[in-house]
């Protein structure tokens, strides 16, 4: 088998190695296809630094097939088509007692806490795999994950049909977000910075605006009869984005965090206070939402499988990196089948 | 009667004048006490600027006796004992169509959009009359106000019985909020960084802490076992106050806006993200916390009354806002019988 090892400074190892045998309760798959998320840019820019022990194999998102069970494992079989929930959680801190095991204090996640995807062959907990359905291809079902979090950011939102909702960042988690808050009948603006993103948002159907040269305020004022959107969706990590998100709200509207803000933005609590704002934040996903991805992509609700600009190689895993640094390409595949 | 012209530059004019009677629809009032709040320093202060036109009677708070009804006025009577709701909405905006009149867009507040309550007889709509019970004092149901909002506040933290919250600020709405939250057997601790003001809260039974000394995360930690606490009022106004506030939250606790932030402070939406919280903000009150509020009055049940620092005449204005500027006092009442 093949893996790609993380060693830092922005470089990657990809080399041979002999296959782990999956222990008690675990399950070897063969990955088809591993995505590159953007915290694992994060990883390759450095910016997790001591927190990721290297080398490292990243990945946490995929799809694959069951290759080899361990120990008490009981119905999975080879060649059974899966995903995986990535999250590993402790079962004993405040958090997992009170049910949100999603948020655990001590959370690990696969390609951080322990090891990725990005290598042909990974062993996971047998309570970590989530089944495929046969119409699903395993090119779109490794967007399962990022459409898992898009399922969450919505149920965080508690959406209603016919509510009108800004999303305010458009990779592709803000996009997915658009996506699967338009299959539940919601009325969808999207406002990105980057025209290649917005042309591909453009190109799904969905209603773009570039924040550079169209007056938000104004368009959302316009739209919504003054009164302001019910929800808005702050997937953009910046403050401006934020800034945009809060000030396009109606009284008693909704603002999901659901981008990393590494330094605190300034935050109009003012204005929280002065409307009744709600802000919720909306981090991975509770299992539930794997099913419902599932689901969407199978019944193809939702064209995620737009999303993908190109797949290449596990070898050329250095290259996937630095063409997603410069911008280009919404979600980028890698082919990891040995 | 007498009135309290607020002519600016932190100064009063208090003079004789003639009464207006009351037109259709509405019902004088004469005003028993009228209370302080701290908009109405703000106000002292010139922080309101053009924003409130010059000179107003201030005073929101009051309590007082029917004195003559007008035109189609029906179920009141000269003698009657009685409170005001304060608010003045539009009834036409997005915010009132949606039902959220005391957020309305073009809001108006008794004291500031229209004359308020620091003279000896105020004319205000019959629909902002709100009635006290024969065993509420006049001076403690100048309170029912500022009770209202901590009502509002409580309500809108969703609070049950058995949880921990922090209350963040310990002036009047602090403490209040800190009083209806224990009324509802919710376990409270507040965060007060004036002498003065804790000593007030410590005599009212609650538990305090001095965030100059105290360490408050520490003291959280124990009190919660590590969790955090579920529910968190940021009643400072203060960025240090937000800080503690949110870093206090257990998983998924909520955090209630209720202080104004004039300028936006910096808030760490990586905590919000990283511990799914949620914010609400809190703005005055909806009319059912007015009967909270005199019910909980009425009955004793906090211990509102304590919070009455000194009542001066309403001659003697001028010193009585100087003597709160100075940050002595808790509620102080002006005496307004004519």
């Amino acid at each position: 088998m093949r893996a790609a090892w993380f060693v830092g400074n922005r470089s990657f190892d990809v080399v041979e190695r002999s296959a782990t045998a999956p222990g008690p309760g675990q399950v070897a798959v063969d990955v088809a296809y591993a995505g590159i998320c953007g915290t694992d840019l994060h990883a390759f820019h450095g910016a997790w630094g001591d927190e990721l022990a290297l080398p490292a194999v990243l990945g946490h998102e995929m799809s694959g097939l069951v290759a080899a069970t361990g120990e008490g494992v009981a119905g999975w079989a080879d060649g059974d088509r899966v995903t995986v929930n990535p999250l590993d959680w402790c079962g004993t801190c405040a958090a997992c007692a009170a049910g949100n095991t999603h948020v655990c204090h001590n959370l690990k996640v696969m390609g951080f806490g322990f090891p990725g995807a990005m290598q042909s062959r990974v062993v996971v907990p047998a309570r970590a795999l989530v089944r495929l359905p046969d119409g699903l291809d395993l090119d779109v079902a490794a967007l399962v994950e990022p459409t898992a979090v898009a399922v969450h950011d919505c149920r965080r939102a508690d959406l209603r049909a016919g509510e009108q909702a800004l999303v305010v960042g458009g990779g592709p988690i803000g996009v997915l977000i658009a996506l699967v808050a338009r299959a539940q009948a919601v009325d969808v603006t999207l406002v990105e910075i980057s025209d290649e993103r917005r042309r591909l948002a453009a190109s799904l159907g969905l209603r773009v605006l570039d924040p550079t040269r169209d007056d938000v305020s104004a368009v959302v004022a316009e739209w919504t009869d003054g009164a302001g959107v019910r929800v808005a969706f702050e997937v953009s990590g910046s403050a401006g984005g934020v800034e945009t998100a809060v000030q396009a709200l109606a009284v008693r509207g909704r603002l999901i965090v659901v981008a990393i803000h590494e330094a605190p933005p300034p935050f109009d609590l003012y204005r929280v206070f002065q409307r009744e704002l709600t802000v919720v934040g909306a981090r991975v996903y509770e299992q539930p939402a794997f099913a419902e991805a599932v689901r969407l992509l199978a019944a193809d609700e939702i064209p995620a499988g737009s999303l993908i600009s190109s797949v290449l190689p596990l070898d050329d895993i250095a290259s996937a990196f630095e063409s997603l640094e410069r911008g280009h390409g919404t979600k980028v595949l890698l082919d990891c089948s040995a």
